[in-house]
C-alpha cells in the first residue's frame, strides 16, 4: 500500500467551494492508486472567530476549555471534506485527532504528539477509504482533546507521513512554494524547485511564514520528503529534501526573508562582570520569553556593557517588565525598547567557507545607505537588523545583489 | 448531594452575552448549595448554519459525517458556558456527550440514549465543579459521537436528571412557561403554574412547541419533575408534575393548542372491505410517515369509503406518493391533498366524564361559523381540523369560551 499524506491549510478549505476543489485533488490521488490520508485545518477564519467568542466571555479563558472550543474548527473541516469526497463517489471517513489515534502529552493549547496508534487509520485505508484527519489536535492521557500549538496541522501531517511510511507529504496552501524572497515585496522573486530542511529551518527562524520549524525538524529526523504547493493550481511547488540530496558543491544563497514581527530590547549599562548576561537571560527564560540575536557590546566607559536581543512583538511588554526587574537587581542604567525594526536574512548553504556572502550583504546595505543595528551569522544564515522603514528596500536590493531574480540561475 | 439539572436551549445561549446571563443562573444555583449539571444546546442558529454548509457540499450528506459536523455546535456551547462559569469564580468543566458517559445506540442522526455512566459527572460534582454537558449527543458503540434527533437536548437533561436522581430538571428557553394558549395569538393567555405530564404529552401531540413528547415520556416514567421557565426572567415558569400531584376533582381544560404544521390527505373511494384501512396505513408505515387523526367515513354510494388523516407538511409529498401507490392497488378513485388546514385542540383532564367540554368546542366553532372538517377526542384532548384561515380566530374564541383568560381561574 503506497500512502500519500495531503495537508490542506485553512485558506485551502475556507469555504465549501474550496473544499470541493481540495477534495477533487484527494480523489484524483486515490484514483492514481494511492492510499490517501488527508489532514485538514479549521476552515478560513474559524479558529480566530472561536477565540474571539471566548474573549467575549472572558479575557483569560481556561486552556482546557479553549481547546474544547477550538478543536471544533478542524472537526467542521474534516466532516465537510469527507462529505465532499463521498459526493465524488470516493468512500471517505473523517477522524478527529483522538479518533485517529494521535496520542499527545503536555498541556492543553501546546500539547506534543507522543505517538500515533495507526490501527484505525490503516483499517480504513485497507477498506479503500480516504481518511480525513483533523490537524492540530491529539488525545491527552486525561481523555481530553488538546491542540498542538503553532504549526500543529503541518506537524500532524508530517507525523502521520512518518508513522504511515508515506512516500511523500504534500502541504497545500495559498502559497505556490518556497520563493527566493516574498513575491509581494520582490516582484521578480523566483520559486525554488528544491530546498533543504536545514535551509527551511533557517528560513522559519528568519521569519518566513512557509512552514513552522517544529514540523521541519520532525520531517528531517524521520526522512519525510515534503512538497509545499498551491491548493489552487496544479503546478509543482517546492520539494523540501535532505541536504545530501541536493548534491551541493559550492556556497550559495537560496532565499531571503524579511521579518517585521520582532522588536529590539536593550538593557543599557550593566556591569562588565561574569554571569551578568546569564542573569539577564535567566530572567527572560523564567517567563518563557523567546529571544534571538543576543548581542553584547564591548565594554565601554566605566566597565559597563549593553545587552541587546530581539523578541516577538507579542512578548515585548512581558520582556520589558522582566528586563526592568533584572536592571534593578544589576544596577543597570535603563531598558530601551525599539519597535520600528526589521530583520532581513539570507539563507543558504556553505556560508562559513564563503565570507563573500556576508560581505555582499553588508556592502549592499551600505551602498543603499541602510544602517545596520545588529548582525548575526551562521553557516546557513546571515541576518541584519535594520530600521523598519528600510526593510523592504533592503530585501529588494539584496535579491538583486545575490542574483536571485527570474532567469538568473 | 442535592443535584439540580439546568437545560439552556439554543436561543438562551445564542451569543456570549446570553451565555453570561445563563452562567450567572448556574453559578447562583451552586451558591445555594446545589450540585449543578448544566445541559447546553448549540448556540443560536449554529446547527442550521452547519447543516447549510453541508448542503453546499452535497445535497445528501452522509449521516455519520453530518453528526461529526453538527455535534461541534453543542461543543462550542459547552466550552463557552464553562468559561463563563469560571469567569464568575465557579469551578466548571465542559463534557461532550461521549465524555459525559452518555451511551447511545441506533443510527447517526437519530440515536437513542441507552444508559448514562455517571462516574465522570459525579467525580466532577464531588470536586465542586459545575458540569456542563453537551445536549443532543451520545457515544455509539462504534466510538462515534451521534446526535439524538429532535428534542434531543431536553431528553439529555431529563435522562441526566433521572440518572443523577436530581430533585428537579429546569428547562430554560425563550418561553416563560406553558400557557393556556399561544400568547402571540391569544392576548389574554395565562401562564399555568402546574400541568401534568399527560397533558403536556397531549399538547406536544397537538402541535404546541414547548417540549418534545419523547422527553416528557422519559420524565414521567422516571418521575423527574420538570420546571419550564424563561432564561431571561427570574420569575417561576410552569411545573410539569405527575397527575396525582395535581389533586384533581373535576374535569377542566388547561390549555389550547393551534397546529399549522400538518396537511390533510384523503384517499377517496376505497372499497368497503375488511383490511383496506390496514393496507393503506401499512403503505405509510413502510415509508416512516407519521399519521394522526385517521378518520374513515361511513360507506356511501356503491359501498365505498374515504379515509383521511393528518401528516406533517414535510412528509406531504412522500405520503401522497405512497398513498397513490395504495390507491392504484385498491382501485380507489383518487388521492386528495389539502394544505390550508389547522388543528385546534383543547387539552385537559377528565374529558371522558364531561361531554360538555367537547360540546363547548363544537358549539363555539359553530357560533363563529367555522366549519369542522375532522374531529378526534380522548380523555385528555379534543381536536378539530378547520380551515387554516380560521385557525387563529377559533383559538381566540375557544380561549374565551373555556374561560381561560387572565384572572378567570
Amino acid at each position: 500500500m503506497k500512502v500519500t499524506v495531503m495537508k490542506f491549510g485553512g485558506t485551502s478549505v475556507a469555504d465549501p467551494e474550496k473544499i470541493q476543489r481540495a477534495a477533487e485533488r484527494a480523489v484524483a490521488e486515490r484514483r492514481r492508486g494511492y492510499a490517501v490520508v488527508v489532514v485538514v485545518s479549521a476552515p478560513g477564519e474559524m479558529t480566530d472567530e472561536l477565540i474571539s467568542l471566548a474573549e467575549r466571555i472572558t479575557p483569560a479563558p481556561d486552556d482546557r476549555e479553549l481547546d474544547q472550543l477550538v478543536t471544533t474548527g478542524e472537526q467542521v473541516g474534516i466532516a465537510l471534506f469527507a462529505m465532499a469526497c463521498r459526493a465524488r463517489g470516493a468512500p471517505a471517513v473523517s477522524l478527529t485527532g483522538p479518533q485517529a489515534g494521535i496520542d499527545a502529552v503536555g498541556e492543553p493549547g501546546r500539547a506534543q504528539i507522543r505517538r500515533i496508534r495507526t490501527r484505525a487509520i490503516l483499517k480504513h485505508l485497507k477498506e479503500g477509504r480516504i481518511v480525513v484527519v483533523a490537524g492540530f489536535q491529539g488525545l491527552l492521557p486525561s481523555g481530553d482533546a488538546a491542540t498542538l500549538g503553532r504549526g500543529g496541522s503541518d506537524l500532524t501531517a508530517v507525523a502521520l507521513a512518518s508513522a504511515l511510511k508515506a512516500g511523500r507529504c504534500e502541504i497545500f496552501s495559498d502559497v505556490k512554494g518556497v520563493y527566493t524572497a516574498d513575491p509581494r515585496v520582490v516582484h521578480d522573486a523566483r520559486k525554488l524547485s528544491r530546498i533543504s530542511f536545514e535551509e527551511m529551518l533557517e528560513l522559519a527562524g528568519a521569519g518566513a511564514q512557509v512552514m513552522q520549524a517544529r514540523s521541519m525538524e520532525v520531517a528531517e529526523r524521520f526522512g519525510v520528503e515534503i512538497h509545499v504547493r498551491s491548493a489552487f493550481r496544479p503546478t509543482a511547488g517546492t520539494l523540501i529534501v535532505a541536504r545530501e540530496d541536493l548534491m551541493l558543491e559550492r556556497a550559495f544563497v537560496s532565499s531571503l526573508a524579511l521579518d517585521k514581527s520582532e522588536v529590539r530590547l536593550t538593557i543599557v549599562g550593566v556591569p562588565d562582570q561574569p554571569g551578568v548576561a546569564a542573569s539577564v537571560l535567566s530572567a527572560l527564560a523564567e517567563d518563557d520569553i523567546p529571544v534571538d540575536m543576543i548581542i553584547q557590546s564591548a565594554p565601554s566607559h566605566a566597565g559597563r556593557n549593553d545587552i541587546s536581543f530581539m523578541t516577538p512583538k507579542a512578548c515585548a511588554a512581558k520582556a520589558k517588565k522582566a528586563l526592568e526587574g533584572a536592571a534593578k537587581r544589576l544596577r543597570a542604567e535603563r531598558v530601551d525598547l525599539r519597535e520600528a525594526v526589521a530583520k532581513v536574512s539570507a539563507v543558504g548553504t556553505g556560508f562559513r567557507h564563503s565570507p563573500k556572502i556576508a560581505a555582499t550583504m553588508f556592502k549592499t546595505l551600505a551602498e543603499h545607505k541602510i544602517n545596520i543595528h545588529m548582525i548575526s551569522a551562521s553557516d546557513l544564515r546571515v541576518s541584519c537588523i535594520v530600521d523598519l522603514a528600510h526593510g523592504e528596500s533592503a530585501l529588494r536590493a539584496l535579491h538583486k545583489a545575490y542574483g536571485l531574480g527570474k532567469g538568473k540561475r
